[in-house]
């Protein structure tokens, strides 16, 4: 396994966007043998588990919690206030609106797709000339992403909101923090989401496998009057049960849970405005970086404007398709595994940073650290200082 | 948490019907850090272990992986094969078909249930009187529970696969394996099953939180001729990937895929036929010590007959309401976790023994102890002889 | 690995006097990455965890840590009260104080050694015989084994510091508590012991590697007049450290500091009293099926008088040389591991119970009820109704 | 525990001289129940663990392990060689020597000790006048500590053996490789090195615990005319055992046995050559930036002489007491966790980086980002370009 001329044997640092490192606590407290899942300690544990979530959602509204990953969550909000033949708006900055828009597609959904390409946020002009001119309120719903993973564009929810109510148009608001939540700044009551869909392995630093569901009145009112939503995604014995196995639709994820107390503790513990704090100032110092070697011409950060800029992830190109190379060098000479390219024109120059949840400084300066040095072994132009930059940011 | 006035403080054993007893083998794979989803290791190890599932299995097949529980493997299943307004018929022996039927209504399937009540296998009579009746084949699939985990009946599938052939019935035979595999003996292929629905948590012995739907060239036939299916459970693309991710229809469960890596290479060093093998020793065992304490009549057995019993599980009864302070008491007094009594009309009189998966002679020494001990405690009359009868047994 | 014949294959059950089950707890908290050695967390801990020891060992004086097993122990008792040249005096039942001994004797300490068989605990009037004719106080210690972990048999220290009160004999009391502490009750204020050595892996529960030296001010004072004693074996920087180093004498036990703290923890939430009544339970447990089984005349309990019974061990003899058969089988076939004879005239006859530290009801009938099963596959002769009454005795 | 306003909240990453990052793959090894300790794997895996041993020291001689820290190791490596009253050599650069020079005293050996302050190794014509001035060979052995933890000083060892050669000095040449085995080239056989004296928790990346000597035929002659050496740390049994139990003079430290074999087997993977070219690169590295950060005057190496200095440990100094500021920068702010000074003048200027076992060039770079940041928050002048500097190195 070894590459035997590589600096690689030591501890690997993941840094995609997403499954993000895992924190030894979640690691720690998933090891342990099956609990009874019909009484006791688990059973015990979910109020305060549903509502630490909340507070991580910021949302006093419910929750529903599935064994799926993100995918899953995106099908069983639809789901649950769709009904086929209806109509969604869907404004795409970036790959993963259009993923979840096939996915309204394989339900029956007509879809309405506005596409900003992959490097630019929402236009809330067309989106408004949109909805505009959907006097008749066919459209149901409008499936924000608020940051896309494979571009890194961080869209503006409460602006798309706020557009909604100028226009008085009903459309549910349904948002994507899959790879915000725990990341971002998000807060679900205040900028006035209905359902909000996230993941657990990202912000929320618990191995993949299990999603979330939160939604509010508005969206519990539309799941009322649904024909019929499947057993399985129907979130309403899952968010206000009266037996323990119907919040999982059946046997628990009895080790996740436990993995994802230890996770919601930790956040907790440091607290969720702190956490976006730290989010943002690790973010910065990535961007510094990446803005001095940008000087070389060589790399380009795939969001130019800051604001519209992911504190999670971070989109690069380096060209000639030298994107691969540098991803493969620092994995097999430095134990480094950075992200590959998502949906762009040329993938072979594109890859990607995480630097989402279980995040500290020596880990972003490592991360920097290793392109750096990538880039100096691959002799690949850069401006100088990109390093010191981002020490100077967190150095604040 | 520890009963001062109790003997509990050691290893707590659960010894419920699912989740089984975790082996520390699949413990200590997944304790580990996300790896990379797009390539190395994980990536790689895919082909055997679907090559190793079908294994388990017995079939040369299709398998399709789910990030779900046992019911969203249910809705899985169906969702590829069952139209709306279709029908299915549903032969029921305990609790469970009635929940899968369930699962087949909400999405819009007609059910055509056949009850047998909690204790009696199927009566093959009835259920070719039914498929007889349907000679226009209305009937699209029969909901075929081989082992019921509330009753502990194992009812007879190849018997059910002659039925329908002899009656050249063409509906899918969809067996429902969550309690049996790898612990009863099931053979796909030869006994003409056409859909196999599993999970992980019991014969399989890994965390809950993993599903499984098995098929064959006839359920992709009727799959092949759906108007629409849902992505996340469409069964095509995890079955037949392009890509890796399409193998979870997104994110991959990085880490009960190390986990069920470890559960399969101890069930493949075993041997499956060994596995069956041990299973019905330690079932038996089980069953002459249930049996002798059943002369003092007050404990019975829920299945009469040997032949339909599972070996995974068995259901009995403690006439007076005597099966919820028996289990509390190995609970609180002896670290010994019973299974609940499901499904039946009594149901504190009611309780069930796991007998799966990660197990050996002297587990189930201590089981049969543990449920000695309590009935000693409570004074419930009963047979002498029940262990040595077991250890009789397990001395072969 | 497995026995293809077997019903092995499930949880190891290792019952032999030590090392002892290790709870989940104590792994969790052992699985993590190094601490800073020199501030922080682990140093903060050493006041609670040294209070901690001390509450279990009944006394108020002080403790030394040793990074060393049981024999390390033994080296470091002696090395800080026993100039070359002095004496001890061994009264030995069972093998390990001939092993104590020949350790001072390797220090070049003489020993007076009183031999009373591998099945008798001690006779009071020899050894009153013996320090009644010590009329110049020769003899500086006693080395008192509570319980032989070979022979089972527990030593009454009581008695032994009466009888040293009474002769008026100034002999510091020596205890090895190794195989008891936390198992058999010991109180080393209240007895008068002055120094009492044990280990980490039986009654406290933790992975072997670390041992304690615990001495009153007697000792102490002996210590102080010592010409010299070895830097690592030296107790007094140990128990009374400047620095955090000096409580290991040099570079600490990291991780056994974690899993010490994690058992001492269980330890005090159920409390020593309970503890010790929960060992003395399952020990009569143990002797119940024993002494049934013994009725057949091929088992025999080494030790017969049950006031003289370790709660933490039991030896036992099956004539013509089955003990190894019989252990052999519950391993292959049962996944259950007893314990070798040791230091018995036919070690082939021979075996042990180790019944000690995480230990409850169902573990002991397992335990019990895999040695009916080989007793009956083996066809070794035995009374009927072992196993019942064991669990009579559980029942209380 | 979390520092509100740092960016600490991540991985901790321990960059102290030892104990060292541990693997995941060791932390899983030892994350098991307790073995048999009389059969079976553990006692299967003695010869090759011992063998693999042997192959990191570079020997074809013995190996003694014991259940001790690295002081323990010296005390053993002491006690079999050495007499009371003889005399021992002892050539001090940094605190360790005069730690092990004490052992000996406290054994009643003699000490002739040279010490070379706490920045220079050692001067080869000093230590031949003292061996020249010992005509009648009072001086038994030299205790030359390969590299010394404190000053971060590597002394040349096969220097010292071609003096004592050419000297015809019979004194046993006995090195402390603690801080230097698996990490610095070590050839135990090809240096003539008669003792040398190891532990497990730096190079060989396991939890503290555990420690080596190994000894050649001239050292075991001394032993057997030794009058007596303590049965604890006799090595002649832990060498060459008749029992199983012999290797660890009782118990064995079961755990740490096997995370030592999956410490060993990544070793042995990558290859102990390679395992030394990577320390080397990577120590190249950590002096690129320091000696730019050394441009500004605050900061100094301790080791002038690239030739003298450890490829596992950097000793810096900073100037005005900024060593111990700069520490709690980085562990409260950064999550990185650096050295203290020890044995220095002013050890509140002084601190230390471990760069040693698991280690690769992500993580070097975090090490010294870490650093650059806390020095840019202190407004502790530098060189620039201290960053890109190492990354060159690596970049090779």
């Amino acid at each position: 396994m070894t590459d035997n001329m590589s600096l690689a044997q030591g501890r690997n640092y993941l840094a995609i966007p997403g499954p993000s490192v895992i924190p030894d606590a979640v690691l720690q407290a998933m090891h342990r043998p099956s609990p009874n899942i019909y009484a006791g300690e688990l059973v015990e544990m979910m109020p305060d588990l549903t509502a630490d979530l909340r507070r991580v959602a910021r949302t006093r509204h419910e929750v529903a919690i599935y064994i799926a990953n993100g995918h899953g969550a995106w099908e069983a909000a639809l789901s649950n206030v769709l009904v086929p033949g209806e109509t969604v708006l869907a404004p795409a900055s970036g790959r993963f609106t259009h993923g979840w828009a096939e996915m309204a597609e394989r339900l029956g959904v007509k879809v309405e797709l506005i596409d900003f390409g992959p490097s630019d946020p929402w236009d809330m002009d067309r989106i408004a000339q949109a909805l505009r001119a959907d006097a008749d309120h066919r459209i149901k719903a409008v499936l924000a992403v608020h940051v896309d993973t494979s571009s890194s564009i961080r869209n503006d929810i409460p602006a798309l909101r706020a557009l909604l109510d100028d226009l008085n148009h009903p459309a549910l608001l349904m948002a994507d923090c899959i790879a915000s939540l725990g990341c971002d700044r998000f807060e679900m009551d205040d900028w006035g989401v209905d359902v909000m869909v996230t993941a657990c392995q990202k912000g929320l630093m618990t191995p993949a496998g299990m999603s979330f569901v939160f939604f509010n009145d508005r969206a519990k009112a539309k799941r009322a009057a649904m024909p019929r939503v499947s057993a399985y995604w129907d979130w309403l014995p899952r968010s206000e049960p009266d037996w323990f196995y119907q919040y999982f639709g059946g046997t628990a994820p009895t080790h996740h849970l436990y993995g994802l107390r230890a996770a919601l503790d930790l956040i907790h513990a440091e607290g969720i405005e702190h956490v976006w704090t730290r989010h943002a100032r690790l973010a910065r110092a990535v961007w510094a970086a990446c803005e001095k070697w940008a000087e070389g011409r060589a790399l380009h950060l795939n969001v130019g404007d800051r604001a519209h800029r992911s504190h999670a992830v971070t989109a690069l190109r380096l060209t000639g398709g030298r994107g691969t190379p540098l991803r493969s060098y620092t994995e097999r000479h430095l134990g480094l595994t950075l992200g590959i390219g998502l949906g762009m024109a040329d993938e072979e120059s594109c890859f990607r940073l995480g630097h989402m949840g279980h995040l500290n400084g020596h880990m972003v300066m490592g991360l920097l650290g290793g392109i750096e040095t990538a880039m100096a072994a691959l002799e690949i132009p850069r401006g100088s200082g990109a390093l010191e930059a981002a020490a100077a940011v967190l150095a604040g």
